[in-house]
């Protein structure tokens, strides 16, 4: 079984070209839609009593919702602005509302998981909930900026007792006040984890273990609308895949990084979750092969 | 036969943790060397009265040095900074001297070259030069901002009697005005060429042709000490392969792009010309299958 964890948002997206309000959101709601083209994950997310109907209807659509609390208050909120290119993003407004004091709990049926992702959430409450999951072949959590610059010792923390680390490449810099990125996941690794991916946005990933590195260019696309929620789609489709083969072999990992990238390149092509929920598995299937075929020489 | 057009000249790098001062530079030393690891190239340039007799014999040692004139005066000199991340650089002088007068001529023996490089230069010069190959199968020519930026219209006019462009991204994308760079090789194929390489720095390159994209990550290092060069050194063992085999096969051109990015991975990995210079064959060939292996799933 996958157990993703982390946030479900109400998103408002502001881009050059258009404002989606009120959208479906959050970083364990794409990592779960994503991963639920290989494998249904168990999701552990809380939102608030003003969580409309047709998200709810959604989530329940592509994951199990056993685990998501409806608390009172409101739901996460999240409204952020892209640049011109699409490729930075500056926070307009965070209301955590019942995010703030939520206590996850993992139900009894997600205990088993083998498959575990820790979506970027507090990282103490992330090393904390991955030790009530006694079976785990593989987890992988991901970070920001916001808990690198306000607990760092935490997230070092929860490095150390997850497999695998899912990170952007400037959040690696940060985090290791290195620039260069082999040296910055060498570090990481240091902390406990086998396996570093950074995103490196347009530009593809590097899947770091051993004394291996692992390239692989995004997949080229002409028409980006809305790069929200990208990474982890990236995340979701990784361990949807590992979760699906039921193993965390290196080769498994390195097909899974590559299922990764084609994710992240369907989710920024429409607003928002358009681009997942409206996907087929035969599409996923095609851009894979179509991606294999890129970049052979 | 190749040949490769462009400058030679005396450098002083300034990284942040070494300068090096009157070294052997310029487009097309870097992109000749590179490229006489495949093909000894013949190179077009000018080289003043002060140009050290050392480094006439690297020249000699890699090139046909017939297309080298010694005019009077002083070596194109220049002299650059990088950050301490050494992903951008700031030019502190240009000193064109010799550079400023010359008229480039075509030696006899190299007219018949199928091959034909343009390193970064004066593109209208670029232009007029292309017309006196007469058996060309493959042409390419890079430039940069300092001409995007003044002769616009005779840098198009140059992408259109090219076979290939190779640039830079972020040149690329001002020279089209473009931020997406599937949308900005599309314009520059408009002009006329077929071929576009950009380049991406640490990110590798796209080629593109047709309706086809072929990225390739660069190949991954945790030791960079200069970057001067690479672009040139891509560019020199990419047409240098394309030399060797005799034929523009697209196939043969993902294959050339490769060992492109393998030449930029050893160019950048010393200072100056020594990352070049002390290579041998099999290095290069152990790079390739090693970055072969290095990308597959």
């Amino acid at each position: 079984m996958l157990t993703v964890f982390g946030s479900v948002a109400i998103d408002t997206i502001r881009t050059p070209f258009k404002v989606i309000r009120n959208a479906l959101g959050g970083a364990a709601t794409y990592a779960a839609i994503s991963a639920s083209f290989f494998h249904r994950p168990g999701l552990i997310a809380v939102v608030g009593h003003d969580f409309p109907k047709k998200y709810q209807n959604v989530l329940d659509k592509f994951v199990d919702t056993k685990g998501v609390v409806h608390a009172n208050g409101q739901t996460f909120r999240y409204d952020g602005s892209y640049d011109k290119t699409l490729s930075s993003r500056r926070t307009n407004k965070t209301e955590l509302n019942v995010l703030k004091d939520f206590k996850p709990i993992v139900p009894e049926g997600y205990r088993k998981s083998e498959f575990v992702y820790l979506a970027n959430n507090d990282p103490a409450q992330n090393t904390k909930i991955i030790k009530e999951f006694d079976r785990v072949k593989f987890s992988m959590c991901d970070t920001i900026d916001f808990w690198i610059s306000t607990k760092k010792n935490d997230v070092i923390k929860m490095m150390g007792v997850v497999d695998s680390v899912v990170i952007n490449d400037e959040e690696a810099r940060l985090l290791t006040k290195t620039h260069n990125l082999i040296k910055a996941a060498k570090r990481i690794m240091e902390w406990g984890t086998r396996f570093v991916i950074i995103k490196k946005g347009e530009h593809g990933s590097l899947l770091f273990y051993d004394d291996v590195v692992f390239p692989s260019p995004a997949f080229s696309l002409e028409n980006i609308v809305d790069p929200t929620g990208a990474g982890d789609s990236f995340a979701g489709g990784m361990i949807g895949y590992l979760a699906d083969k039921n193993n965390a072999k290196t080769s498994t990992i390195r097909e899974a990084v590559t299922y990764g990238n084609v994710m992240g390149s369907f989710a920024v092509e429409k607003y928002g979750t358009a681009g997942l929920v409206r996907l087929s598995k035969s599409q996923i299937q095609n851009r894979f092969k179509y991606y294999k075929k890129m970049v052979q020489f």
